[in-house]
């Protein structure tokens, strides 16, 4: 647990206190309190507790992971449970953590299983300049929240990335097969999982950010609504994303669908053209005593002739169909 | 029916009455009773109708299956209907039970054709300690609603193991074969079930905790909102499975479309060697008396080195158009 | 034009009034006259349009068939469509026949072309008991529209078996053809049409149950939420079954996908073991003068052991791509 | 422009003004004024400019299409565009023409650039009797929209007919090809357009009805009503109609599909018997010196005979596996 | 950054002025003050927070491009984000550019990165005459708006152009390849993003039109109403495209599946008329000693007659199953 307080009139950030001292801080209505529980134990949720009487069932909401981003208001305090991204970027899944707080009238609570960056920026900033935190506890929180969303950027850049990737993979694809499918698939998941996070978030952003909340002043609805317009960019591109991944989804069943076109046109083409020749070849084949054109002198290469006019007829057969491309004399379909 | 009751400043619950004792009972605002009415019979529903004057329709409610959750609220009881599932997580579908009950002043009614564990879990705790009871009959039905809305959670997992076993199943795939189709069918059908079920509850259980029955009050809200958020993350399991299911089915389709254009390709490349090859030996079979090469000395060796030269074109032919993988000396395309 | 009246203190239903009679019954406020016109004529509308002075739009409404529930309250009684199922459960289409009526403070009246097997019941079960009657008009409605909903459920019933019956055929289906897929879509089509007109019913009967309509007294709102409730229940089963049916469709072209890949193996199995069996037969069947494996003593043998040989190595590389099941021996694809 | 008035105790309707006595004639409150502009030109948007003094805007609104129906209410009149559907329906796309229009206190005014058959109706009943005139301008109104609704109706009736012959076609489909596809895609394209332009209606006559504008007054509420019963009516058929498109195309493709699997049956059956009969003979067309069969007497007729036993062998083994009917004599596939 | 005055009574729109006349400008309540920042810098930023006291972070929103149209209220001034399209049309992307914007009591300020059109049409005109100044600066923005909302057109008309092209180059196919597939994804992808921007921006002005914001008076109200109408087009024209393109890609999938049907029928009919022949030609080139046919005299007649008969058959075969067109002299599939 980390106390990190602001007190008027004092440049600097004053940390070094523990939970013992919280009962003391919290009586100046002036100061602003910023107690930090990163991988937090049983001590510190006595603290939650205790010295700030939290409802029970909040506590057991910080204690164990909600997968669901909430806000509720109490008498004298707002308890919220937000996510943000993790840092490595994971090829297969899209991750987030769990975020829970607490705002009081002088004081803001951070709870977190993990190690959040976002934090730690914050923390830096306000070990420089405490300006944050002359405007009161509901800005120092909207600092973080901020801080929490700018998270999102590079994920959904990442997701640019793979799906641009992913598109060309399919046009340009010399092999179809599972591999890309797979790889629709996890996109497909993680920007759901995108998607349905960052639209639960929005939820409670805007929330806090039309006044419905005595806790955050109106003079600091618009930092809020910049946050919310923020996360309504993020749900947005994620909605872009699962329109662009389904159309990827379907354009590469049908990049599979035109594949196989061409591999039949290949089997029928060679099929026509060398069944008919095999065809009067065993014909010539046949032992029967009376066949005259066995006996002709030119028999052979008038069978050679029939045979060529037979595969030339086939070729401009097809080549009229539009199976055969540009040059007849060569059997590549022009797909 | 079982009969529970607690009176204020007896330290252990009271059990062994019988329908005849519960006028009197009843009559005593400040004690709690729970009647428990297992596998009931027509005794049991005159109770219901004579001695606590219930409605006739939610009594018939009551007797019959309905399969569909909802609350109502009379001038001095409220009634409800909602599922718990069943202990047995059968392989084939996802199956429930109903529990009716009532609540009233100073009385709960739980009512159910078949064992309830998280009934029973309950009446437990309580013969350890009446805790629960102290806060009266809204805080007791809480108790009974939450343990009903746990035993979702090992439903939930199984689906979550089943879900991942399934796309191992389909991208390993060695014979796409209808047992993978018939079980995503049943897992869609159970998630959907699911869905709709614990998707009634939810909206059952918001209005609980909003405040619009005055027979739960103030202080009990945050624990119904408790449930609440249980189920909204119940609901939103739910919907993501059903999403997975869903991509499962479109990656089962597409590899069964590649499994088709694998087939293609080995029959295609098989056919494009053999049948020129086949022509060949057909040509140098037929029996024209003027075929110079066949008095040739070295023609047969000519024929199959003609025959080799056209294997190895097809196959280049072939691998160029990348149907054949890395070593063109066999004939094993990629996939 | 069939009449009956109850009276308070008479405890029969009296019944042989015309339509002369009338006027001088509907003077008596006390009393409850139900008037059913089945396959009504012009008589029956003059009296609609005369005695009862309806708005003539409702009445043209009632002479023409609607397909479309509704309910409008005019200054003094109450107008609706209704839907009730036709007895024959046609297995090409779900059917439905059409119940106009109105509502007035002592009296109902129901309007219907054909036969209408829920009101012969309700008049059947009024002349043994006229008990109905004696809560007023709104509940002898209630008992119209609950008996009238109480068809539905054979038709339901119906749906749950053909389905059931359509996932068994399609899964051991020997023969894919146009007569499974020609049901999916009408089943399809029928329960779309039930979910549409029951939805339809449904909102009628949730205005009538939330207390819309003076004429429905705060004391019958329970009845008619019994009716909705069945009413719901009925939507929820139709979706579940259009679900069913979309899911059976999905498993039906799954399902034929499957016998395709089936069949293209047996194809190309039976393509590659044939094809290079062939070839040798026809370098065998070569007219060249020197060959020397012809005058070999053991050449015919050996080209059997070479063909063999071919054949198994065939069989071996598709049974080892899981084309051939457990026993190699037979060429039976697995599927 | 034609104009018709109606004049309080005047039996006749009275024509033949020109656009010069409009301000006089409007100064009668108890008149009721029609102008109808057919094919307007720059004199007649002069008249609504400067005699009505209509808003600039609602008069370019007029001049261009716009065609999406609204309703406006300016101070003392209501501004509206509806659709109504051509006389020809082509059998390519459903058409629409657009009606803009103004209700004023004691005016109604039609403004259309193409010729209006339910107009003309409504004119023609006017000079046959003015009763529709007697009850104010937003009876007429009423009757000019009933009109413009009723035209709906063949519309509807063709696609019907045209749905069923579809279906008709897909099923019994000698052909399956892109024609049947084009008349899909052509019906899918009207029917949404039909259900968008009368979806649009629908609200329009919804705002009209539920008494939202002050010139439509209470009593003619229930005409109102009834056109936009209509138009639900309309909205339900095109919403219906859509479904039923949607399962042609899915039938269609699945009827293709089935055809595939027909095709590929054929070909497989018939590779299957010819292709080792192929091989047998030309295992005896082999040269080899010794091969002892060739001297057999009878080799040549035993050769048959193992070449029927083969062609047998095959045939049962489709058989068996369901591709061939109930005759195992005829190669004929029993799809 | 280009300033534009419109002073009451002065005939004429006064011009170069510098940011530094700002202040003195907007102190004339009277006068009407259009400041347009194209391509701005620091210095404009400046401006935008000191000398109009903006909250910073709208001007930060200015700066940075936000991709979603917004309109905000402050104390004094409204800040608005809408989209414009880009004069190129690029054949693969739809492009949007962005304008920012406020609107004073006497002032509008209209901030973008890129050169706009509209805003140079709106300044065109202005100098030509300032009569849209005269009716105050909610009127200058809705000129500004329309115009802006204008160049959408040809956007629309040029989609219209390519959905129709494209659905000519489905059916009359010659060679179905991934370039129509391509495409189809592109116009998809571009009309999703009109439909999402336009659908956005009508939020806006709907906002704007119905009175919501102080600073455009009711009398201007009809001027937003009616940009509003031009963007409920353009939002209902995408939703068209929409469902075309969806058809699009249907059709295209369809007419794919059909051109498979007719690979495989050619290459069935070529096989099955073939393999026949190939095989009774095998019969006869068998080397049995013992075979009377070979020795008849017209043997070798006979069996041309067999296998004229046996392609006869075929082919008949496959035309009573509607494989072969008309004329059954020639194999072609009469797709």
């Amino acid at each position: 647990m980390e106390i990190l307080v602001y007190r008027k009139g004092i440049p600097k950030i004053q940390e070094n206190f523990t939970a013992a001292d919280l009962p003391e801080l919290l009586k100046d209505q002036s100061a602003l309190i910023w107690v930090d529980m990163e991988k937090p134990g049983a001590a510190d949720e006595r603290v939650l507790l205790d010295t700030f009487q939290f409802h029970p069932l909040t506590v057991e909401d910080c204690r164990e992971n909600r997968h669901y981003p909430k806000v509720e208001e109490f008498e004298d305090y707002l308890y919220f449970i937000v996510h943000g991204v993790t840092a490595d970027i994971s090829p297969e899944r899209f991750n987030t953590i769990e975020l829970d707080g607490f705002l009081g009238p002088n004081y803001v609570i951070t709870y977190h299983h993990e190690m959040f960056r976002s934090i730690n920026n914050v923390k830096q900033q306000l070990r420089t300049t405490p300006v944050a935190c002359q405007r009161g506890p509901a800005f120092l929180l909207h600092q973080i929240l901020d801080q929490v969303v700018d998270f999102y950027s590079p994920v959904l850049d990442d997701f640019d990335d793979r799906i641009d990737q992913l598109e060309d993979d399919i046009f340009t694809l010399k092999r179809p097969n599972n591999e890309i499918l797979s790889e629709i698939m996890d996109l497909k998941r993680s920007v759901l999982r995108l998607r349905r996070i960052s639209g639960k978030q929005m939820d409670i952003l805007h929330r806090m950010s039309r006044g419905e909340f005595g806790l955050i002043p109106e003079d600091m609805r618009p930092f809020y609504r910049d946050v919310y317009d923020h996360l309504v960019r993020v749900v947005d591109l994620a909605e872009s994303y699962r329109d662009l991944i389904s159309g990827s989804l379907e354009a590469y069943l049908s990049v599979v669908s035109n594949r196989l076109n061409e591999i039949m046109k290949v089997l029928t083409i060679f099929s026509a053209v060398m069944l008919p020749l095999t065809f009067i070849a065993g014909v010539y084949g046949m032992n029967f005593e009376n066949m005259p054109e066995l006996h002709s002198r030119y028999g052979y290469y008038a069978a050679w002739g029939i045979m060529i006019i037979v595969a030339v007829a086939m070729l401009l057969f097809f080549k009229r169909r539009g199976w055969i491309g540009g040059s007849s004399k060569e059997e590549t379909p022009d797909i």
